[in-house]
């Protein structure tokens, strides 16, 4: 088989202007695409060094402004409007709908619960009793271990070193705080030196593989509802009986009826999430404000609660537990994703809790939206009024 | 509480350059930030309608090349160079890297296996024994809901009812092919259809609520996983024992070692996907084509399965069952997205399944890399050369 | 190593009394321990025949009676006295409680809604490819394979192979329906001989395994929630309101805030009953009568609902997805498992799902009482005045 | 509706035997059921006091003798054999050879790795926030709370408080080591009283429930998997290649194949426990020595791991994460079931560990008897031979 030809590539020169348009033309010349389009950016090839391999030019895609709403959080406090990246006709109307229905109804609180970020090895013994006395070990050096993890990096603090046993290995989850940052590559350079410094000082020298996969990076897990990956953030406002009315023409005791429904359809179906749609607030605002769009994986997972008050009103909250974003490194500093972090007022130090707290905010709002919509039986035609017919 | 202001907008000239423009200086004023390169983009406004509401510019997303892999499909067959939109360093270069792994091996084997997108119906009734009768009569009456619900749709066909009876409910999947759309929102119209058309016809109208939550949409299940939502689609290759050594610098017993260690801490850890990270090439293959990013949630799910062989090669496989893309509606006709479809040969009629099948062998090649990587132990080092220091 | 002297056996005299004593003789010799109670049965062994290998006597099981309930089932209808076998003081007590409640209530409705028992065989192919191809196969050829599988059983009937595709398998499942036994066995020999039809007479003589584990006998799965294993049952009744505070001393207002805090609960923690605790009158049943015990692992699985209604009465359900139980076979004919069979009016041809709906019947009244005395307060109380101080 | 007659009951004497035989009578009057083998018991019936309430007979449960089985774990070591409680045919012949294929390859390790019994009450408050602050408070207090909570038990230790927060609530754990005792009522008591304290103590005087259901009581839960529920054990042992080819008549290469298709079943199907059947081991054991059998359901939850060697032999492991199991309390001290305890060297203090390790033993014999009957193809044909026509 004649092999393919290569993409070109100029190690000195990659990220110029030239190399894309190089590697454009080569394209081109595969496969007859022509790429006005893609070749139609304004920002420097250079600054997406560290963030993309053989940059060819940029996908544009659309950014709408949902919103105000009104959060009263922690970090989040005033009126928001929220830059959303999508091609999903709807979902900006139907999620400014749910933030005006927050709004009008005083507001939504938001609070970062917890924060843990992991990599996480498997040590490998002969069997189980020395898994087991190497876990008692790992216990009683647990700051000599925190110390050699912290010397890679300044922000990552080492707070817990989860054991899982099983046959002759330790699985095991190194649980970081780690600042602005999402620190997924923070926590493996840190943990890999706690390894190496294990290895150096346990005298078995116990072998390792630096990912048993409970991590779970880039998956939803059950582990990661329960032990939290990235921010634990809660959202939760109560909905005025007469906003319900009026705005989403339902009634509260209808929403509450409807809530034991989709739960018990959620748990038959093991749904990673009890609640209506997070993905789409989460994946609309991971693209504008360059997060990983691959994280929508962990961080559409949680859990609905609500609960009818004595006057009518109803109570209403979503739980993420995973939640993955940053406002420093990954795409956050590229122009157009900063952009939008500016429009959040998310730009600057200590700034990561208050982006989780909107984000939040926002997975809220359109769960009120489209639980509303299907209940109200309006769903099916706003999608015909808004969206592409598909 | 003084009202926030509303984002303007203007009936009758809302997706024009000056309608954006007045957003723009409208959000400039309120936040302060100024947005040049969220300006900066040379689609039309207008063609954005069907995909955002309040339009105010474009996120420039870089794009990459990968590849070349080698596909040996049942659509989609030959060498193909891979569009891939991220913001995270060394992705492409370790998919790159996987993808040449493949290619060198022989090629990946790609099969669509199974078709079905759903809306999910819950009717309710007094008790459990109306609700069995009902069920009863819905597969009496197949023929005529089928008529029902395709009234509304040309590619759409309903092909199977699912029940899952809880309580006094009678929780369904309608399900149907869905041709080269996604189909959500197909399946939604054609499903409020059927239901009209039940309502009308069964001597009880039953109530009904036109999702029961375990259609799942936008959320991993392991309904989705067990039934198929959207595409279930399978990439297969033989990795040469050769290949690994010299390529990926790992030997196959060792990788087949760590498929078990993986394995158990997949299944521990209640892991969405077995494998090393389908959610990474998903994202990026799903912004370059002008999917949803959104369905990440659903399409990252899956199940690696390999086998050592005699002669020392080994086996490795992905299914995806609920990869849910396609090649008509949504983002695919933006022109951006629709270059990137162009440069995968997946433009125009029936290609839906082609995307499906290159998707999954993407998939596929970036397993490959990172699993080899977290054995040879260059995970973190690459990290460091290529990524930002995060 | 000398190796342990193996235990007296006698090909054609092994279930005689002699041979019991024999064995018993021998226990003690080798460990000291004296054993009246073990031989103080008064069964002849010769019964057990079929049922256990290397009798040396008999278990004491303490059976007790409780209700009695109202049940106003398909099958089940009238008054039912429950014997229930267990070792955990305040069970039965506790259940007796909830059998008033819902007897005061008016009665308690069931319902089999599906009847379900599998062998789950994986067909092995070259890809996946071949894998699909043979699932089309598969349907088309379904009658005779029907045929095939019904010559080894009177009772079991084929009624679907479900396919899942994985890799380069057909992973699929042979439901049966299996008359009033609970078909494990049967519908191994069913299936196996299917699949040496399907071996015979498809081209390529396709390689199999008669169970690719996704039958998940004696294990619970999220397959068998979703598809049904056994029988799927539902009991559901409406808690008058006056009952729940003056025999449970709770409102039902608080009950429903307290099943939105238990069903988050449940989720959160990936419970396989999101109700109180289904596992203990189903062991206690399944003893008594003569079930696998084994089977609490799949049958303790399942679904609780509520609503609160307008008149502050309480509708109140829980569906058993994968009840296995039987009234004829393993254990149901052994002397005294056969007496309760009778207590409950379940002896006879026809009989099977009777018993299901009283087992449904009992795990609702559980929940009705344990939830409640949760609720009250006096959940502790109760443990020390009836249970054993442990 | 006429109220159907109340069982007997006479407060002074009703562990009498002329109570119990008032009772026989009664339903002998109201069901036509005759009840001799119920009757035909030789234990007191005073002694069922703590385990029953109204007490009318004893289920005769088949038990036979299993083994020997080599073991050689840290509180259990030497040659075993096994009292079994089952009516199901083929199951103690099945789970012997198991036994035998690991004594001729030289007995198994086992090793319990963690205790944690847990009671979960959960916490109310107005917010997020308040919770979050809870949960802090409690760390802070955990000696305080430890103090109260061990005022109620001699044998309890409380070592943990697990916070799991959700909307405007604290989920917790108290988890608790409990000794001899399965300890479900011990951490009831002395988690009641810690909430008490916390209740007098905490400015707020907060709200709780003593179960919030993440304890999962009675319950499979990937809670209980990750976290553990009584006792995380594991059995390990290296199957010989020629004794798998001589006793159980298969390769072990072909057992590694089979493993890798097994636990894609097994993950595909959301399964409890990824090897072959747990449950039935444990059921029997459960029966024979006084286990609250209901706890099959947590119990029965584990993870196979094995490993081909390079010598073919093959290394095999069941870790069963939720074992719970007592030598003290329940059932355990009547008179047949402590005869079974006797036969296993189980009877006293500080027994409660050894037994969990022959659990594990045992259950790792069935899956090694099992999955080769599977293999070997003789499943069928020994249930044809030993089991009851079903």
């Amino acid at each position: 088989m004649a092999r393919a030809e290569s993409i070109p590539r100029d190690k000195d020169n990659n990220y110029s202007e030239e190399q894309a348009r190089r590697r454009r033309t080569f394209i081109t010349e595969k496969t007859g695409a022509e790429l006005p389009s893609l070749a139609s950016y304004s920002i420097d090839p250079q600054v997406t060094q560290g963030n993309i391999e053989n940059f060819i030019g940029c996908v544009q895609m659309p950014l709408g402004l949902a919103g105000p709403i009104h959060i009263t959080g922690e970090h989040a406090r005033g009126d928001f409007y929220i830059p959303m990246a999508t091609t999903e006709g709807t979902l900006l109307a139907s999620y400014s709908r749910g933030m005006r229905a927050i709004s009008e109804s005083g507001g939504v609180k938001t609070t970062v619960v917890k924060h843990s970020m992991q990599r996480a090895p498997v040590f490998l013994f002969a069997d189980a009793m020395q898994a087991r006395e190497f876990g008692a070990w790992l216990v009683s050096r647990f700051d000599a271990i925190k110390a050699a993890a912290e010397t890679t990096t300044r922000s990552g603090k080492l707070f817990e070193i989860e054991q899982y046993p099983v046959a002759n290995m330790l699985y095991t989850r190194f649980c970081y705080t780690t600042g602005d940052a999402a620190g997924q590559n923070m926590t493996s350079k840190a943990t890999f030196a706690a390894c190496e410094w294990i290895k150096a000082n346990h005298p078995d020298q116990p072998r390792y593989i630096l990912s048993g996969a409970i991590d779970t990076d880039k998956k939803h897990s059950a582990m990661n509802m329960i032990q939290t990956r990235g921010k634990r953030v809660i959202a939760e406002f109560t909905l005025k009986r007469e906003v319900a009315r009026d705005l989403l023409r339902i009634d509260t005791a209808q929403l509450y009826r409807y809530r034991q429904i989709a739960a018990v359809g959620a748990l038959q179906a093991g749904s990673a999430y009890s609640g209506a749609h997070a993905a789409n607030g989460i994946a609309a605002l991971f693209i504008a404000t360059g997060q990983d769009a691959a994280n929508v994986a962990e961080s559409h997972g949680g859990i609905t609660y609500g609960q009818l008050l004595e006057n009518g009103d109803y109570y209403w909250s979503v739980t993420l537990p995973a939640l993955i974003c940053a406002t420093h490194g990954g795409g956050t500093g590229l122009p157009s994703q900063r952009e939008c972090l500016q429009i959040l007022g998310c730009v600057g130090t200590g700034k990561a809790d208050k982006l989780a707290e909107i984000i939040a905010a926002v997975v809220l709002a359109g769960d009120v939206s489209l639980t509303s919509a299907v209940l109200a039986g309006d769903w099916v035609s706003s999608h015909d009024a808004l969206g592409r017919n598909r």
